[in-house]
């Protein structure tokens, strides 16, 4: 059994392999290879792309999907092991895990970070433990580290822009100012499959919201063994010149993990890390690229948004065909 | 591409087409005419009959709905253009519509008015950005100002009742109390097919609680062309004279419009506008028909809608047939 | 048309009869007896093993289901008739069990009690009202008084394990503490059920906590006409020694119904009702079941609960093709 929780457990060239089937599932015709088969869809937090792409993937293949949302229409629930369970958990994802895996064929899970405290986060606890429990496989659709089925999406987007291998090309991960202290899931994502694939990648972001060590020493053994460059530049003009990629995305501070309103100051410092025409402009006529949803004229300008070089709704649209490649891969020969 | 917005983008003979496609999908033998087609229902309230029956027309047609509650398990939106999106809202109708284009065939939407500004919501703005945006056909299932779905339904009805042809026949769309301001929309869409379909309307209200004038306007606009009558009366009684239905429906006054305590007051003064036995002794061994959900004993009284006379499982029943035409109308040819 | 809303409504050959059907619905080949059948179900509360195999239930037979949750997408409901109604609830159940009847083949409901006042709940006021007014059959998915696809699922589970006759096996249900005063359907429906069945019950529970006196009637019925034997204990351990089966589950007392802090203070004197090891050790190498979803190290431990002994997920896995064999029981000949 494989599960599906980051792109860093595949190599370069089975993510190629996923991204080949994903164009050649882009046609509509209703298929059959997972007639019979169930996918249970958890959501610990609200999704419109992921519930919808996930839904439509699953059934155009031609099986069921069963979304829950936890806490709302199907109980809250605890993680941590060993405790005595007198709070406002009404069940153990052990159990949950492994009712969901006499039901279904695979578990999806949507889990965001608890947000309060990074020690705790940084062990992406609630996914780990559908994956230690679960009896089938477990598909990651944004955990508290990882949003892997974007960065194939995106990936997949560059590709086709590129016409080709991503290898060597300019993407800027940007980080924008934001009222919340945003999840690191999808900067974590995009930068770890851009190194996966060669990319030349730099991170554009106030000194105080670097990435995590752990996923920076990832990043610089990728670039060692598989090529391409990483580099952490602090001013965001500086970060967008000459980019053919600039992938917009606010995210939380480490440093001010968990005080919300310290963030929230700090945030203040930076409200100019936006992404404007002029940004735009700096770049060698890049392509504008954000996981959605974006708070608009806070993350970017509508101009930029709305513009003929955005990429965004592709972004979108590749979900749905990424997902279908990642089902048939983990379900579709397992009849 | 079509969208369907409101009847009135309609003709009488289209709309005449619609029902009679509506009476050969009584039959519930499963159909294919939607295979491989998905359809998205954004849910911006809640609703019971509309969930359901679209829900099943779409199944029964051989399609996939994707049902998605706005604030609750998808992101809550903003609709308004150019604003920094500092506040609740996480994502924009923009991106939305053109998002859920790429994953969906048609987009169904339902979204209350605001119940603010009668200003702003009598533009129907949720609606019209998904209108504006979606690049798939736009199906309301109520708006701000419109319930087309219901009011199609409604005809149905009585079409079936009178066997025929419901031009001439006497409608009343009465107005009753109730403990709070309700959308206009079905009231709207009722008096504009009854005028569409040539029948002689009487609304009977209190003064304060008579339709917006643009909506009069186009009433007497389609009774100028098509036939029939339209009259407002401000006595229930003397309104439900004669009649051969009776629509029962609360909705909000346009003098209080946002000021709930006020409008609560209001209606105070008009709490025996209720449909009793003793009202519809008074019409032409009339049909009591109202939309649901309905208060029980506010609105009307149980001996009413729990009577031989009463309409209202019918007219419930009709939304899933109405719904099965639209959908073949907007996606059955379109392979 | 048969409802489904108490094992007590059938005969121990009819549950037989049903139990066979389920063991022969365990493979996995999708099938299309409800091809064209929708089945509404309807939520009144949070579910996570219900939710999810009853949707895969009704879809592997190839019919459609429809899930509300009520409060929160579908309109929060009265079922007390006659009220004006004037309060939260927008929509009466009358109407909604007569609209879902219009829609669906079949209304599945899950309806926990108030838990306010105990003469209320004993009449299982929101079930009986669906039962009262729907056109088509009502499944119970745990009401006020009765769950009964999980007491059939358990009588599988028990079967399957003694592989054979449930009858003159020894089963006991044992209270255990908990912070919230729980509804009574489980331990009311797994008694009824393991007496119709005829197995040697005991009831371990603190005096407190005895079942409603209507239901020991009906057990004790049950003995005098089929055998087994039915008694009360209030010692766990004493309750649990010899046991084949031991069935955890805390409920709310009847003395201290609808007054919670009184409830919880008489619970804390009995913090040690839970299932341990120890308590396991008394047992004649008894299996460990519960419905889930269960407080962990609160109701049993961790230990018992992830020991081999324990049968809880089995239960679970039973669960979807208890409600397979039913689904085709109401439905599946009515073409």
């Amino acid at each position: 059994m494989n599960h599906f929780v980051s792109t860093g457990d595949f190599t370069r060239a089975d993510l190629t392999r996923l991204l080949e089937s994903a164009r050649s599932l882009r046609h509509r015709a209703p298929r059959t290879d997972l007639a019979g088969k169930s996918v249970g869809l958890v959501f610990f937090n609200p999704s419109l792309r992921t519930r919808v792409s996930m839904e439509i993937a699953v059934t155009s293949l031609g099986g069921h999907a069963v979304a829950m949302d936890v806490g709302a229409n199907v109980w809250p629930m605890e993680w941590l092991e060993g405790l005595r369970m007198e709070g406002a958990a009404a069940e153990h994802v052990k159990d949950a895990a492994n009712v969901l895996s006499k039901y279904c064929d695979a578990i999806a899970i949507r889990s965001f970070p608890d947000g309060k405290d990074w020690k705790e986060d940084r062990l992406d606890p609630v996914l780990r433990a559908f994956v230690k429990h679960a009896k089938v496989p477990v598909i990651n659709m944004e955990s508290a580290l990882w949003h892997p089925l974007q960065a194939l999406a995106d990936i997949l987007t560059v590709a086709d822009e590129v016409k080709g291998d991503p290898a060597g090309h300019k993407i800027t991960l940007t980080w924008c100012t934001h009222p919340k202290a945003l999840p690191l899931a999808v900067p974590n994502s995009l930068a770890l499959a851009a190194t996966q694939f060669g990319m030349d990648l730099t991170i554009a972001c106030p000194v105080e919201y670097e990435l995590p060590e752990e996923v920076m020493s990832t990043l610089n053994a990728n670039v060692k063994s598989g090529g391409g460059s990483v580099r952490v530049v602090h001013d965001q003009d500086a970060g967008v010149e000459g980019a053919e990629f600039v992938y917009a995305k606010s995210w939380g501070s480490l440093r001010t993990y968990g005080r919300a309103s310290e963030g929230m100051r700090d945030r203040t410092r930076y409200r100019d890390w936006r992404v404007t025409e002029e940004r735009m402009a700096r770049t060698a006529n890049g392509r504008f690229m954000h996981c959605l949803p974006i708070r608009r004229n806070v993350v970017a300008d509508d101009a930029v948004i709305d513009s003929p070089t955005a990429l965004v709704y592709t972004q979108a649209a590749n979900r749905l065909v990424v997902q279908k490649a990642v089902l048939l891969k983990l379900l579709g020969n397992t009849k």
